[in-house]
């Protein structure tokens, strides 16, 4: 089974992608306030912006089948909550690593998910996940620190590592906004891909997975 | 003597502009993450969209006229860092306060300021800063609110009249970007006109100035 077997529910799928990309850019925006100098602010400045456009065209995406935007993300907002407390990080470098790959991982995960919707809004959904980058300027902020100092690399390995099980579990409990909620066993192809993109987003870092 | 006499060094302007509006969105990123619904979080995401995009259309200025746009923002750090801490606010409602008069104030007066930029600059900012709409979500969420709550009403009044000094600060220290200082008496009917600007948006707020 791959992702894009699925068949999301629209509604659904685009509530729970409108609250986490607010999510995802709440922490952009912590990270913005805590760089250390005038240009990490003003790079991931460019993040921040990056993923207000997915928020705001999700959104869009919601009213142009005029679905209530909130009503569809309320649902999300508890789970998604949780998520980001456990992932917040204690310093302005783990803010980082977790904008770089708990954002990659989970629209990556989106991204796929989106194959599976009603034609138009397929192609809507992935064109507008295509065309963010979020990742470049966390990657450029992130890839000098750690090749620097070898105890912040190990440390934030770590951070990396438990990372991704948080991801797994949002994006485990957002494939059942399908109607049939898939077995664990036929979903397993799916989290081998998504982690493979995850250990490749590490070594980009410069962090072994 | 009106704004538009003066002749502000243009990399002092953008630089400034330009740090400035990442304050003013740090502070928006903070009004979505304590936004109490999941719809008042979304559409003051896009206030934060607006403020992002006088950010980057002022980092793209600096750098078509060759200039860093790190090292040009860099001398408005403390000063604005500071105007930051000051008018941080308390609770959700300040924060939002804050965000719409404080924006308010200070776009309207590096609006103004444009006019005096070399041909082409002034136009190119002044339409970037007419484009923007970050208050109109803002005006959205507060005016129920004020207008639901006296007390709530007269503690965001102090609040607002606070504000106006703080904004007077630093518009006034922007001013002296001009290579020509100019002095106080000369600049009185810049700042009436700007206090009468800030008395409408109190007032569209429902708040006595």
């Amino acid at each position: 089974m791959e992702l894009a077997d699925l068949r999301p529910d629209p509604t659904g799928y685009l509530g729970r992608l409108g609250y986490l990309s607010l999510v995802l850019f709440e922490n952009l925006g912590r990270a913005v306030t805590a760089a250390p100098t005038v240009a990490a602010k003003s790079r991931l400045a460019r993040s921040a912006a990056a993923m207000l456009a997915v928020h705001e065209g999700t959104v869009e995406a919601l009213r142009s089948r005029r679905v209530d935007p909130a009503a569809a993300m309320e649902p999300s907002r508890r789970e998604l909550d949780d998520f980001q407390r456990r992932t917040a990080g204690t310093d302005w470098y783990e803010v980082l690593v977790t904008c770089y790959l708990a954002g990659g991982f989970l629209l990556d995960f989106f991204g796929g998910l989106a194959a599976g919707l009603p034609d138009g809004l397929a192609e809507r959904m992935e064109r507008l996940l295509d065309e963010q980058d979020a990742g470049s300027p966390l990657l450029a902020e992130l890839g000098p620190a750690i090749e620097a100092d070898e105890r912040l690399a190990s440390r934030l390995a770590m951070w990396g590592r438990r990372l991704v099980g948080d991801c797994m579990l949002v994006a485990r409990s957002s494939m059942t906004i399908d109607d049939a909620i898939p077995d664990a066993t036929r979903t397993e192809p799916v989290f081998t891909e998504l982690i493979a993109a995850h250990t490749r987003r590490m070594d980009a870092l410069g962090l072994s997975a």
